[in-house]
């Protein structure tokens, strides 16, 4: 693992809000930093200096909060963007991947044209919490013959074993926290 | 209005696809052209050419779609972006905005510290169509005490009357269609 050298600049700017979506768990929310204009610039450019010039051809993210920085990092670098959507979103021709939730499971859709045999494709995230989407995220891109290069995210809760869930990719995350207030 | 001159080349990267979410309607899918490196970011580059300058402070958008491009923007102009989502998304405090559809209505939320007293505010979504979600943007923005410089979109549908429903805000849309295949 690789850590910004900003990661303690950046965490100033991720507002935690307790017991959201509900009791128990710690929000992390990055709107505090997207609001913030050389706040956000910087954390895209993290991100863009670890994978400029790297022949990435893609760059594939969840929606909703994942479109924010993907889509930017993907403007950046040149490559296309790639939206995963939650089912019915997607108009043309797609592949779905379901992943488990703490109760039930959930699906995941992309489009069957949008990531081609031999692409080298990037997996932009705000959160990497268990790793569910992410890893549905990933097998949706290398069923129609990407390579995941690496998946990048803002945060990771490396107390919930995303980054395990994922392995053998490779992960980058800016900010780290623990499962606790601060 | 003002059309972009690239209006007739963007074209050639938006999928029609019929019937889509359901029977009668034409729906303008814009992956094709986020999938285009030098498409999508011709696309933004016109955006960023008509708002760079102009003391836009904060760059609003409606998810999912609308953040895609959004976030761009006001990364390129050095603004702060603000998401605009569906209740109960949002962690923090919000304001919300109902709007009609077709049967019933739809709410949206926006963080009431997201934009100050005085802001100068771009709201940027991928489709203006009858323009129910752009004004309860527009509204979110104004009852924070911004002001929306402009609103400006890929796609216009001019034949669902969006722009005057926005009136007299400004609204500006790179490539406009009829209701008709082509």
């Amino acid at each position: 693992m690789v850590r910004a050298t900003g990661g303690a600049s950046f965490r100033e700017f991720i507002r935690t809000i307790p017991d959201f979506p509900r009791k128990g768990i710690l929000f992390r929310d990055i709107t505090p930093l997207l609001l913030n204009g050389p706040a956000f610039a910087g954390a895209i450019d993290v991100l863009y200096g670890r994978y400029a010039g790297k022949g990435i051809d893609k760059v594939v993210s969840v929606e909703a909060r994942g479109f924010i920085l993907g889509s930017v990092i993907a403007y950046k670098l040149g490559a296309g963007f790639v939206p995963v959507r939650k089912p019915g979103k997607l108009p043309a021709e797609t592949i779905r991947e379901s992943y488990t939730l703490e109760y039930g499971e959930d699906t995941l859709e992309m489009h069957t044209d949008a990531v081609q045999q031999g692409d080298s494709v990037l997996v932009v995230d705000d959160l990497l919490a268990t790793g569910g989407t992410a890893v549905a995220a990933s097998r949706l891109v290398e069923r129609c013959g990407g390579t995941v290069r690496e998946l990048a995210f803002l945060i990771g809760l490396p107390f919930l074993n995303g980054r395990e869930k994922l392995l053998p990719r490779d992960v980058f995350t800016i900010i780290e926290y623990q499962d606790e207030l601060l």
